[in-house]
């Protein structure tokens, strides 16, 4: 007998015929015999609906007041995903997240979890009962409702499983667990049996929206065994464990394409210290994430600076980029938002020197240019133009083999 | 300055333009120098969709999940409404009913209100915020969700009235205030500027959809002012108080006519000791209200005893009472749901005996036929044929003089 935490998200709980499909799973799960935690998300578009009613009233509303009507969207759906579960008779009780003690700072809108009382779930398991947690949600200590932020219903399972010690925190999903690629986009992509976090953290950060990476880094931190499930079929899924516990490590274990990225550089920027920090504190000031960063130097005394940004946030960065490049008498900058990043993760890398070397020859054979390349210990990733990413990701899937069950080594 | 709670029902919060509306009523209370406490339900048709939404999961929910589901359609009121005061400048918080300290009996669906911790909400109206309180909820000692049933709202608007000893308790509502009759009955019907607690009552009792009978009672026991008074228009309503207080006590304060009624008799009952007791216990064990009760002396031996239900429980009363009337050897059982329950209701009835009798000449001349009475201090009934309803309350408004600003002593 084990002690699992499930969550269920708000597309697997998107209309009552869905729900009962997940009570039963739930059912099925208490059946085997386990003690079972179920979260759940908002049905479908709840969240979007209260969004938008609360935009009639506020174009700038206050965080509390939003969290106070966002979280009503996982009451709902605790509420009736019990009382599913207890129409297939089992014994099941919905909690809102200060029911379960879920205590955060008091912050609205994205409050880190400072501690979790469990003892009210504790003693409902003890009682036979399947306990129905609403995700995202918590309280703080003055007793305000505040919100966990985006893949809120993720961290709550995670950080709940944790609290209970559970022996698995199974996230359900609408993909069967985590592939060597998206097989939309590579076709031959393979589902992997284990993964480990790091190599989940670089491929979520990729733009594999399988887990919200916050679950993530909090799962390697308590080391707390993660399952990405489907929702819709018996699948095992792929599990998410410490490197240490793999029983092998992929020299590569995904491929990954983000497309939602631009370009822009800063040309002939005189070499005085201080120059990248003035940048990249003014892009920070302005709540612009920079994801890779490149310095090359160009001449005795001036450097190039180019990085990449979320597309979204183009139009922000430029200005920005532009007052700084006037300051500090850079000769132009330029922009490009027709890129794309294209990377390769595998928590083996690092012993296989040739794995980089691997990646760029079959871009090269697909006649597909480098623009960027920025690498770290498990990750190697190449910006290139847009229209080329997916023949990029499958030139590279091929060229390591990624379809193969057993993954030969490299170099 | 004064402390004020008002409320305001599901209609007039009932989407976001009317939502905006009442945040300029609350401004304005705030604005002329008061402390206010207000209390809103759901929006107008939220609870229904909740309900329905239940329904797909369960024919029979757990009164629990229930309450929990649904103390959401209030919990989104007033965090819009909060945030609809910040808008026009006025600082305000919304509480749910468990952050407002509102602990009630562990029952779900109806439960009665044990006591109210009002220590933070007097904490923010020291701090010159509005507090946005959510109605029709609160919490169990062991922290579960609970709802204090119909008319839930304005309970606990007057409770909480109550417990912060405020002046003024503001029940706004889609009438003007309470009248002396039901205007589109009686087209000259007049409204109170006051009524006593007592009157209020009876006329709730009798189907003046006004306030809900709890909440009468309740603020009548601790000596609250309520006024009833229109979300719509500026009038300063109807102000509800202990007959002491009232500058004059009305003769008659009002007619009713209640059309939902239903009649029943069990004919030639052998009059024994225990035969009404065994009647009403197994009607109330169906859990079927009864309203009027009559028992006649027919002969020396046998008795009729005839009663009215509202007309939605008939069905199941009529199976009870056949059952009984077998079981004692009654002649026959006999029912009508043609009929309609018309009243006089006022504090001053007492010391005009000649009360009654006005209002049996005004049906009489009307050529209506009085079927039963029933009578108490304060109120006078008749059940009459249904299709003469208006014509009695018509008739008997006018015997009264009711449309006259100074009413006039009788008898």
């Amino acid at each position: 007998m084990a002690l699992i935490v499930q969550k269920f998200g708000g597309t697997s709980v998107g209309n009552s015929d869905r729900l009962k499909h997940v009570a039963k799973r739930v059912a099925q799960t208490k059946l085997d015999g386990h003690d079972v935690v179920v979260t759940v998300s908002a049905m479908g578009k709840t969240t979007n609906g209260l969004v938008s009613l609360m935009a009639e009233i506020s174009n700038n509303p206050s965080p509390r007041e939003l969290d106070m009507l966002l979280s009503t969207g996982e009451q709902v759906s605790v509420a009736l995903l019990a009382q599913a579960l207890q129409e297939l008779g089992v014994p099941a009780l919905s909690l809102t997240g200060w029911q379960a003690g879920i205590m955060t700072e008091p912050v609205h809108g994205n409050a880190p979890i400072l501690r979790i009382d469990a003892t009210r779930v504790r003693e409902l398991l003890d009682q036979g009962f399947v306990v129905v947690l609403a995700g995202f949600q918590g309280v703080s200590e003055s007793g305000a409702i505040t919100t966990l932020g985006r893949g809120g219903s993720d961290t709550t399972a995670v950080a709940y499983a944790a609290a209970l010690k559970a022996d698995f925190c199974d996230i359900y999903t609408d993909v069967d667990g985590v592939y060597t690629a998206d097989p939309r986009v590579v076709p031959e992509a393979r589902m992997h049996d284990e993964i480990s976090y790091d190599e989940m953290l670089e491929l979520a950060s990729l733009g594999a929206k399988v887990l919200h990476p916050r679950s993530v880094e909090y799962a390697k931190h308590v080391n707390l065994f993660l399952r990405v499930r489907s929702s819709f079929n018996l699948g095992t899924g792929t599990v998410i464990k410490g490197v240490d516990q793999l029983e092998k490590r992929n020299p590569v274990s995904g491929v990954a394409a983000d497309l939602n990225q631009a370009k822009l550089a800063i040309l002939s920027v005189p070499d005085q210290p201080g120059t990248a920090a003035l940048l990249f504190s003014a892009l920070a000031e302005a709540h612009i994430d920079v994801d890779m960063i490149i310095q090359s130097v160009q001449g005795e005394s001036t450097n190039d600076i180019a990085f990449t940004v979320a597309e979204s946030d183009l139009m922000r960065a430029k200005s920005v980029v532009y007052d700084i490049a006037q300051k500090i008498g850079a000769s132009g900058v330029i922009s490009d938002a027709d890129i794309a990043k294209v990377s390769i993760v595998g928590a083996g890398m690092i012993n296989h020197p040739g794995t980089a070397a691997t990646m760029f020859s079959a871009l090269a054979e697909a006649g597909i240019n480098i623009q960027m390349i920025s690498t770290s210990e498990i990750k190697v990733s190449c910006v290139i133009e847009r229209s080329r990413a997916q023949d990029a990701a499958q030139a590279i899937h091929r060229a390591f083999a990624l379809d193969q069950e057993i993954v030969p080594t490299f170099a």
